[in-house]
Parts: C-alpha cells; sequence; structure tokens
C-alpha cells in the first residue's frame, strides 16, 4: 500500500515516500519518508506486525518518518526486535537521534546494505529480499521481494496408483524424478513432471526508488509481477531528471516493459504537479499496465494458484 | 492554528505538536512535530512568510518536524535566514541531521532559549515575545506573544483647539501630560487623558506547552487573551499526569481561569482518546471559554479597536 507518493517536498495531498507490503500475513514497510507513522494510523497498517523496514537510501524524503515511529513503537510496549536494512550512514544517524530522545526498550538491529549487483539480504520462510544498487545522488538500493519456488504436489491419484513410498513422495516433492530398480536391476523413471505439479507460481515485487534509468536494471528486476519505479517527471523535464539522478515516467514505463513486468506503479512524484494524468498517460503509451502511486491505494497481487489435482 | 494536536503518539487524525501564529502580517511556528509541513501545505500556511520557529523542548513529538520543513524551505529557493528558538540541545541535533543531509542554502539561526522566569527572547516593531520556564521532565519552555503597549492618539478636534504643536502631539502620543507655561510663568497642564486615547488594547497569546501544573505559571501568563495549555488526559489519570509531567484538562481550565486569561485552547491529547469530549467537559465546568485544538482549526483574537475620536 502506498503510505506516501511525494518526492523530496510534500503537498497538501501527498506524503514523502513510504510503502508497506504485505506477503502471506508478513508486513514490510518500505522507505519511511515523514508521516510514515500517521499515514499508517490513517489507513490501518497494524504497527504490531512491523518487524521489518527497508530504506532505499538516506535522502531525508526516505528516512525522516524513522524517528517518531521508532518512537511510537516503543510507546505501543514493543519489545521485540525491529530490523531495518539500510545503506551505511544509517548508524550514526540513528545513534546521533537516540543520544537525544533517550533509547527505547526494544532492540533495533541494524543491517547495512552494500552491494554491486542482487544480492540477497534477508529472507523469510516463504520470502527471500534481494538489494541491488540504484543510480542516485547518494548510495541508493532498490529492493526485490521474492516468494521462494513452492515444493511440488503430488498428484493424489498417483500415490495408491504407483505404490509411492514417504520417500518418494519426497523425491517428486523436491522436483527430482523418482527412479526405481526392477529385480533384473533395470531403473524405471516416474517422472516429477507427470507426478507431480507447481502449487502456486511465486510472485515478486521489485521496488525501484530513487534513480536515473540504466540498462541492467530491467534485467535485476526481470519478471517482477509488480514493479514500483519513481516518475519523478513528465517527458518534458527529462534533462532535469537527468541532472538529478531521476526518471520520468516513460522511464520508469520503459524498464517496466524491458523487464517483462506485469504492473508498474509509478510515484515519488514532483510537487509541481496538481493533476499527475501526464505523467499516467505517458507512462501507459509504452507500457499500458501502469498505475499511480496514491495514498491508501493497495495494489493486490493475487496469488497464481493451481488447481489441486 | 492548530497543526497538530496529539501528544507523543501521533492517531489517524490528529498530528504531533506544530500550531502557527498570524500577528500582523507575521507569521510564526511554535512546536513542529512530525508531519507539521504536511499541515502547512494542507491549511495553506505559507512557507515563505516564515521566518521565526519556537520550539518548547527536544521531545521528538515537538521537533521531528523539523528537518523536513528546513529541507523543504531550501527547496522553495529560500534564502532568507530562519531564526529557530529553542533549548540547549537544538545546535548538535540540528548539527547530526545536516552532516548526514548536506547544508542548506541559507542561514539557520538558532537562539538558544534559558531562563528561570519570564525573560524577552525576540522583539519585533509591534510585539515581543518572552519565554517562561515550563515543568516537564526535559527542559522545557512556554512562549508568550504579546503586542507593545500602542502610541496614544490624540483627539482630532483637540488639535485645533488647544493649537497643540508637533513637540506637544510627540509629548501626548508617548502618554505624557503637555505643561504650557504661561506668560506669568504659570503651569497650564494639558492631561494627556482628557486630549488622547489608546487606539487598541493589545493582544497577547500564551503558549503553554509540556507540563505539570505549578502556581507561578498563572502569573507569568496573567491576563492573556488567549491560552494554549497541553490537556494530555482527563481527570481520573490525573496520577499519570503528574508522574509523566504532563496536566490534565482539568489543569489547564484552573490555570486559565487564575490567570483571568479570556480563552483557553486545550491541546496534546493523548492518543487513548478518541472522543475528546470528556477532557472539553472537564475544561468547561472550571473555565467555560475553553475549545480545543483541532487540526486547522484557527482562534482569532479580534482586535481590541478603539472609536476614533
Amino acid at each position: 500500500m502506498t503510505l506516501g507518493s511525494a518526492s523530496a517536498r510534500p503537498t497538501s495531498s501527498r506524503f514523502p515516500s513510504a510503502h508497506s507490503l504485505t506477503v502471506g500475513g508478513r508486513l514490510f514497510l518500505i522507505d519511511c519518508g515523514e508521516g510514515c507513522q500517521m499515514q499508517m494510523a490513517r489507513f490501518k497498517v497494524p504497527f504490531s506486525r512491523l518487524d521489518n523496514i527497508f530504506i532505499s537510501h538516506l535522502h531525508g524524503d526516505h528516512v525522516f518518518g524513522l524517528f517518531g515511529l521508532i518512537s511510537t513503537l516503543d510507546m505501543t510496549g514493543r519489545l521485540s526486535p525491529l530490523h531495518i536494512y539500510a545503506p551505511q550512514g544509517m548508524q550514526s544517524l540513528l545513534d546521533s537521534i537516540s543520544t537525544q530522545f533517550g533509547e527505547v526498550k526494544y532492540e533495533v538491529v541494524l543491517h547495512t546494505v552494500k552491494c554491486s549487483e542482487p544480492t540477497l539480504v534477508a529472507e523469510f520462510k516463504n520470502l527471500e529480499i534481494y538489494a541491488f544498487p540504484l543510480r542516485h545522488r547518494i548510495e541508493t538500493y532498490g529492493y526485490i521481494f521474492k516468494e521462494k519456488e513452492p515444493q511440488m504436489n503430488v498428484v493424489k491419484s498417483a500415490i495408491p496408483e504407483y505404490k509411492l513410498t514417504l520417500e518418494e513422495i519426497g523425491t517428486l516433492k523436491r522436483g527430482e524424478d523418482v527412479i526405481r530398480k526392477t529385480d533384473s536391476g533395470e531403473d524405471i523413471v516416474l517422472k516429477c513432471e507427470d507426478l507431480a505439479y507447481k502449487p502456486f507460481e511465486p510472485r515478486s515485487f521489485a521496488y525501484c526508488s530513487d534513480t536515473a534509468p540504466f540498462p541492467k536494471l530491467q534485467e535485476w528486476i526481470k519478471g517482477a509481477d509488480l514493479v514500483y519505479h519513481e516518475a519523478t517527471y513528465a517527458s518534458d523535464l527529462r534533462a532535469l531528471s537527468r541532472s538529478t539522478a531521476h526518471s520520468t515516467s516513460q522511464d520508469a514505463a520503459k524498464a517496466a516493459l524491458a523487464a517483462g513486468a506485469k504492473k508498474l506503479i509509478l510515484g515519488h512524484f514532483s510537487s509541481r504537479y496538481r493533476s499527475l494524468d501526464l505523467l499516467l498517460d505517458e507512462a501507459r503509451e509504452i507500457f499500458p499496465e501502469s498505475y499511480l502511486a496514491e495514498e491508501g491505494t493497495i495494489f493486490d497481487v493475487p496469488e497464481k494458484r493451481f488447481p489441486v489435482k
């Protein structure tokens, strides 16, 4: 859910960058601009379920909401650790603030992100999160949230039909073929693709924060179901977008198209745009499945679950 | 205007402490909780007219909006200095943030407030601003904004009637009697109170931020036209208000009553109150002219101008 869609300067209706993401009951926050906690309250994002925050870079419009949020989480009686993934510099920033305002009662665990190509930075039961470098004025990372490849489901009728043992079922679940020896020593191969199927197709969400466009990006976010990409400007301000290391909505659309993404969310809009129609129109000319990140908007990526066999 | 009426933890509708004050075309900001700049944009408070910010204390819910605001003012192309009045500690806080995010192009002039009784901290053409200490967990100040006593107006008909000289008119404007010598050396006294009158009664606004109640406060804010006083809790949480160095709405009402204030604004409400009716009712039993600080509410203190004579 978009909690903030503004670029550096917020407007009367747009807050600085902040997004929540829910995957399988797990809540993530991606960037935390000023007012993030108020937007969480407004849109009923449950504070108690927040354990992991991913910060793209240390420009104020992506982190100034962190101090108040950390303090508010303390007031809710939180005791479990809060994990923050961010580029270097975050530690000294948090230190200077915590010195000023006192320590909180729970642990803030900082994971410093540093990489030059996609790198696994966090892993959960069904989910992996990779960071990848972006091209901005300071060290900046995007994040890709990928559901893990699921175990295969064995076709129910095959179990009695082939008298599959527990061990053989385990082999099929791992996606491997079952090989049986006949009494004469020959191999009988029970092919996984015949006896098992994927229960669902894993989904992925790529978050491309402040960045100038660059060719490698489309490889790194290849096939993402949902891509968030900054779109600070319309195409007439392309030169300005380059000098400030930002993108136009056309740049975002081109990246999504080249990556073979299913859907694109545009965000991080310059405060000069009262209406965002132009940015959306320019993106849709290139990539029709483009949408505007607007405060409170939820983009759902439905599970791609296959019928039970 | 109230920009934020919440205490430490904001809610879906209430932002942390921040208030704007306009006196004679001059704009002041008093406290600057997170999201202050978004509220300013929402309620059309003109960023370009902001030159002076008064901070009561360095708890996050009163200052976390400052970093984003300072940054946004830079993006508006501001070049004129921004004056911040705050207790000690603000400098190191601003330093640690500015090291992280780069310097702004205009000058931030910090005025460190330190006093044990009401002390003039800023003076403008028609206005004086005094700080006074409050009783909170950390060093905290209230502020009182006082219009200066005006020059007297001379009754128009008196000028020809008494053939007043320019010098004599100046004397009357200063509030002094005119003394003329007759040829025989006697004094003729032209009384100021007969020939001149106050054009208006100066107004005053007292801002009492986070504080436990204490007797001296009512002396310090004596006769204020408008008093803002924190009212974090209802009376049933009086014990909690004492242990956290806060006030109930009854405490606020008692202070306003004892000070002979004309009108009281209650603010800084605990997030536990969805409805604020109880806090308002309890205050009004003691001080009927009590009102709730609600986001976007403007409290106007009309000029008390006397008819031209």
